[in-house]
């Protein structure tokens, strides 16, 4: 079995691969639910249905966000209704929040009602939320407090981030199946999508109990660096990174790791890091982590399977 | 200033014939709540919307509810979700139920909901539901105990109706805006729609005050019969009055309006029931009264007002 740590676009890709080369009962994929937001009423999981939406394989690959073939028609009825249009929400896309909202509101947990749609769309791999418990992740920056949104749509990730918070992570435990496959016995890696290492991965990291499961585990914690040659293949992670005083590099993306992935995977173009994050006491593999096609997904999930294994052995060889 | 108290379809046509012969500040459209419900996680009020759209122009003529010109996009995927879809609600209607959601969950009160809904789609009339408080028409049939929408659109009006309950009416009270009405000196009359004596008129009735309020004024009680040559124009008013034990009839109506109403509208159809319906106390006036077009609305919402006028007329005569 594996467990993959993801975010939104980039975890979905290489959960995607995952999900390719294994069988569905091989795969679990523990999704970030700190995006998590409600709006207009609805409960939205931005990062879930990503996921979902890309294993389903009815994701939008033009937004990176939403169902493909997608209308628009309350959301035009709602501009008439001078009611809040910025975050974009597109007609079948909505019956996904709708059913959430009904479901929630009649007492099912997120990790059930994630089942049931990944059902409806005919997701047979097991996607489930970090949390059944609310985790928001709020951002301070210098246009003050923001919630995740709030900065990332409304606000475009324009506003320099100072701090990044995890709201109510204190409180939060891993979903039930994510906690169960953390303690699996069957578990042969755990695989960190490359998704942004503070908005997506570390609140993941964030709901007790997560790390401590990671590190007392004898099976191999391997990253995927979501920064190839100085920059985010997709999103924010190098603007933030440079705003906290990190240099937006796939080495500063292994040191954010130490201690907790056992191995990076980074791109070719970096080659030339993996000596530096080998002296941070990761293993490191180069390879090409761009994924524009379901071959590539396919291509890099077998590579950091492989990878992982190999770690694996050499862990298993250590503790002889 | 005009008075209508109206339900779905029929006391929305009514109201749209006042609005065109009628300056917008002079008249108020109390509307039935009591079919109001949650479904989906949204808040529907189906007659407020149905006058709310009819007073805009924008309602579906064909259905009888919902917006013309209508999308089911979100419906469709709410089907391959496998959720509820016995109530069809249409993409741009759903945006209205989606912003009411809203801004009832940020604890704006129904009355004020439906005065920014009114604004946006343009409607200058003064739409107030009948109360703020929830009050839910519950029907005691002979499959059992269900609430309106249920009977109403799931059960298609099938179930045998024994009687009708108003639940929560007893802490109602009427809409500021409604209650004022009550007690406007500039008041002229007020018009009891031709909806649903049971299912749209009662509740209104049912909240404590209208009733009082309706008769300790000396303002002309003006009801118009929804009931033409024994049958109903629309819905299921003369089954249910079978079922009551009442003769589908406009006479009928009259005996329900009895001590509520000071005159009867009826039609022309049933002219020969005038005298039973003098007979009764009421003043009664036949003509037209189907409404098939604007123009139609807009006659019957003049003969309405020009028939109160003169029972005013006689009112004060006998008050000298």
């Amino acid at each position: 079995m594996i467990l993959a740590l993801a975010g939104g676009v980039g975890g979905a890709k290489l959960a995607n691969g995952l999900a390719q080369i294994l069988s569905p009962d091989e795969l679990i994929v523990a999704v970030n639910t700190g995006d998590d937001f409600a709006h207009l009423g609805l409960r939205i999981s931005p990062d879930l249905d990503t996921v979902m939406y890309t294993l389903a394989g009815r994701n939008n690959t033009e937004t990176g966000w939403g169902l493909a073939e997608e209308t628009w028609q309350v959301m035009t009825a709602l501009q008439h209704l001078r009611a809040q249009t910025w975050f974009r929400l597109g007609d079948r896309d909505l019956a996904t929040h709708i059913e959430r909202t009904r479901r929630l509101g009649e007492g099912e947990t997120l990790s059930e009602v994630t089942a049931s749609l990944c059902q409806a769309f005919g997701v047979r791999q097991c996607v489930v939320p970090m949390s059944d418990q609310p985790v928001q992740t709020i951002l301070h920056t210098d246009e003050g407090v923001l919630a995740f949104q709030h900065y990332f749509v409304r606000r475009r990730c324009e506003p320099r981030v100072l701090r990044v918070e995890f709201m109510g992570h204190r409180q939060a435990v891993p979903a039930p199946k994510f906690a169960a496959a953390l303690g699996d016995g069957r578990l042969r890696a755990i695989i960190i999508c490359p998704s942004n290492p503070f908005l997506s991965i570390q609140p993941i990291l964030a709901v007790p109990g997560v790390q401590q499961a990671l590190g007392s585990r004898c099976v191999p914690v391997v990253a995927v660096s979501p920064i190839v040659n100085g920059a985010a293949v997709k999103g924010p992670a190098a603007k933030i990174m440079r705003e906290l005083g990190y240099e937006p590099s796939a080495a500063e993306i292994a040191r954010l790791y130490q201690g907790i992935a056992h191995a990076m995977v980074i791109d070719e173009l970096d080659r030339k890091l993996s000596a530096p994050i080998e002296a941070m006491g990761l293993y490191a593999r180069a390879t090409a982590t761009v994924m524009k096609s379901a071959a590539d997904q396919a291509r890099l999930a077998q590579e950091v399977i492989a990878f992982a294994e190999s770690v694996a052995v050499q862990n298993e060889h250590l503790n002889q």
